[in-house]
């Protein structure tokens, strides 16, 4: 198999009358590396432990269209037409029950409904950034809030994690020194459970401490919980949001639970916040989509939905088993992981001397792919580093992409061993799960 | 029945703690009229002529439903599965072959999918705009696309219309002036089929010489266009992209051809734009909702779809009669309106000294809804005016609405005749459908 080319920076060379048009804001914008993949993965032949997209053949087919159906022709001139901004209120109601799994308790005047909680992140950002304002962000972070906070043109300061998750002295270091040296700070952003990229989770001791670094800097927090409720070894953890609802606005999905295709998401947000974001949800889509809300609302009342859940975590359990397995078995010495209790991701940090970028070519040559590091800082960090999920592929197939990756692996370390390292600038981002991490704040870095 | 009182700004008196960290962008925002008309327009006893929203009780469910288990059963794990940003490939092509019946050529790799039509306003605004930039924009124009732009700090500087729409001159002017004291005007703003909210169209003429003058002052035309096919007295006039590929961005809808539920609308524009706004869409949802798009595509090839908007013509055809006649029976002297071709919606200027704002309880009260006219301009005009919409109520509603609004502008009218006038400053908008237009281009009117 000849080699691949990787998608590049579209039109990088087409002469673009319209440039002198644009916003700043659009300058920074590219296409995100996990979105580039999409084409690359879909290819039969490459064992794909890029995408994050859940593994939804388990869901019960026949019940989900019987629903769809039945909604249409006994309602269709209803869930077919416009509806509120806020979204519909069964649907609220049911998002408060399922929240209180996690100890959230909140009302459906509390929740705004959005398209999918990419959105729900968007219309956050759009309400509290202006240019240059600050966001800290655990490091590393989900690139898809990073692609998000620098289309508002927000600063992101890191903030160092370790394995039990964002740092409350980092944390607290990071938001006074940008405020002494005259910055706003906005939010903070976080995911406590299983984060993306890394799998790591805040333990419960730690999201107490975190919640008090908040109140003493006084910061708001911004919890993003896509994955919470796909805990592998036991119960979840209480939300950030179940100590505090006045710090915490609380971003949940039915895109890993359900079905990322519907495209509904939530923010849970004090009033005045959450009345912001209707008037913003009003300016970006009147409303966000009805009948998905309403077939996501069918599915909760007319469902075993937690069964379902049960039987999801079961398969995660299988993959990310396969996957630990396979890592155990194929990466050559010096390369560490992170071990997931949920979610989908693992985070690799490789020996020194290899760059996770420029491997990525040769990986899928090899008929793997994986997600470069670097996408998930926003400071160049994460050279030597690599996001597997085990969310997609069958187990087979992912012990397989694990056996082939090491062969890259291997191979690159051979030849880099042989000829001096060929990426000596290579940084690492997170400390590598077997060394201790350091307590002392790192500086922030910055975009 | 007693006195309604209608819902006002929210929580104004409530103390917000958050105050200091919202983005500046969020400070005008506020419930749009015809949002906050919701839940009146809900009640049961009232006749609302004040929504837009689409008759879709003719949509042949039976089949959408089928349509929808079908999908689900056969290809559940893709059409509930996360899609592309830009949206699904077989909708887009349809959507070339629906845009062909207004004249437009355009290709699958032209269109980029939005959760609503409104989205794609928001995506094209967040591209082009930075707080202060000018947007020109016909007077009046949709309330929705107005919000939007406020949302991102554009001014909106607005431009005449008259019988034939936006004026050409008066185009030119507003471009000229604006640049000429250092302003950056970055597109105009219009809907040249059966404007939302006057019901007026261009003129084929009208229409060429519209982009005649864009072309001399180097101008982009953001060409919204969610009623087109819904002409009601003859075949649909070209776009305006059908004669402009690199002047005009075209934003089009499935809400009225089929179902504003869904949440399908879609931007066609030159391909340097095309590419921010699929960056655009991917930091704020990822991607368009999957299912809903697979829905419509499974509805346009599976279903007379063009009979079917025969047949909603037919329905808004007896709407708008219902609507003309009694406006033609009710009205006091001195009311004026539009005709409209297609469409939604009548444009009424009341007779001097009433005031459609400070009415509307009063209607309300007499059991009819309708839309204040200030919402659709950016500068305070409008207060005789108001917007009818004859889309929703079926026509004996109409016609009781237009005799219940009879009644109350009738009394208010003999009031103000007799105490005096109540509201000497009311400005009128567009200039009354029985008056001469005239040629010359008013002082562009600011935010």
């Amino acid at each position: 198999m000849g080699q691949v080319s990787l998608p590049e920076q579209r039109h990088e060379t087409r002469l673009d009358r319209y440039l002198d048009l644009y916003a700043q804001r659009t300058k920074g914008l590219k296409a995100s590396a996990v979105r580039s993949l999409f084409a690359v993965a879909n290819r039969p032949e490459v064992v794909s432990l890029a995408g994050g997209m859940p593994n939804i053949g388990g869901l019960p087919l026949d019940q989900v269209a019987d629903e769809a159906a039945d909604l249409i022709r006994r309602r269709g001139p209803e869930v077919l037409q416009y509806g509120g901004a806020q979204g519909e209120l069964p649907l609220r109601e049911q998002i408060c029950q399922v929240m209180a799994l996690e100890g959230v308790q909140a009302g459906p005047d509390d929740v705004v409904v959005s398209c999918g909680s990419q959105q729900a992140l968007d219309l956050i950002t759009r309400t509290f950034i202006e240019p240059g304002d600050v966001i800290l962000a655990e490091a590393p972070s989900y690139v898809g809030a990073l692609n998000t906070f620098q289309s508002y043109q927000a600063q992101v300061v890191h903030v160092a994690m370790d394995q039990d998750g964002l740092q409350p002295e980092a944390l607290r270091q990071a938001a006074l020194s940008c405020r002494a040296s005259g910055r706003r700070v906005k939010f903070c952003y976080t995911i406590p459970n299983f984060n993306n990229p890394t799998g790591l989770t805040q333990s419960l001791e730690r999201r107490r401490r975190l919640l008090e670094v908040a109140a003493e800097v006084d910061l708001l927090l911004i919890e993003d919980n896509p994955y919470g409720l796909l805990s592998l070894d036991h119960d979840p953890l209480p939300a950030l949001r179940s100590f505090d609802q006045e710090r915490v606005v609380y971003l949940g999905s039915f895109s890993k639970t359900f079905a990322p295709g519907l495209r509904v998401g939530w923010a849970v947000a004090p009033h005045p916040i959450k009345d912001k974001l209707v008037l913003a949800q009003e300016a970006a889509t009147l409303c966000p989509p009805v009948f998905s809300q309403c077939l996501v609302s069918a599915y909760l009342a007319g469902w075993d939905w937690r069964g379902q859940v049960d039987r999801f975590r079961q398969e995660y359990r299988a993959r990310r088993a396969a996957m630990l397995q396979g890592l155990e078995e194929h990466m050559p010495e010096g390369t560490t992981w992170t071990r997931p209790g949920g979610g989908f991701f693992v985070w690799l940090t490789l020996p020194e001397g290899l760059d996770s970028q420029s491997l990525l070519a040769t990986a899928v040559t090899n008929r793997v792919a994986y997600v470069p590091g670097t996408g998930f800082y926003a400071d160049g960090l994460g050279t030597r580093n690599i996001r597997l999920s085990y969310c997609f592929p069958t187990p087979q197939q992912i012990y397989e992409g694990t056996r082939r990756l090491g062969e890259v692996l291997t191979e690159a370390l051979d030849l880099a061993r042989t000829f001096g390292l060929t990426a000596p600038s290579a940084r690492p981002g997170l400390p590598p799960a077997d060394q201790s991490p350091t307590s002392l704040p790192p500086a922030p870095n910055e975009v």
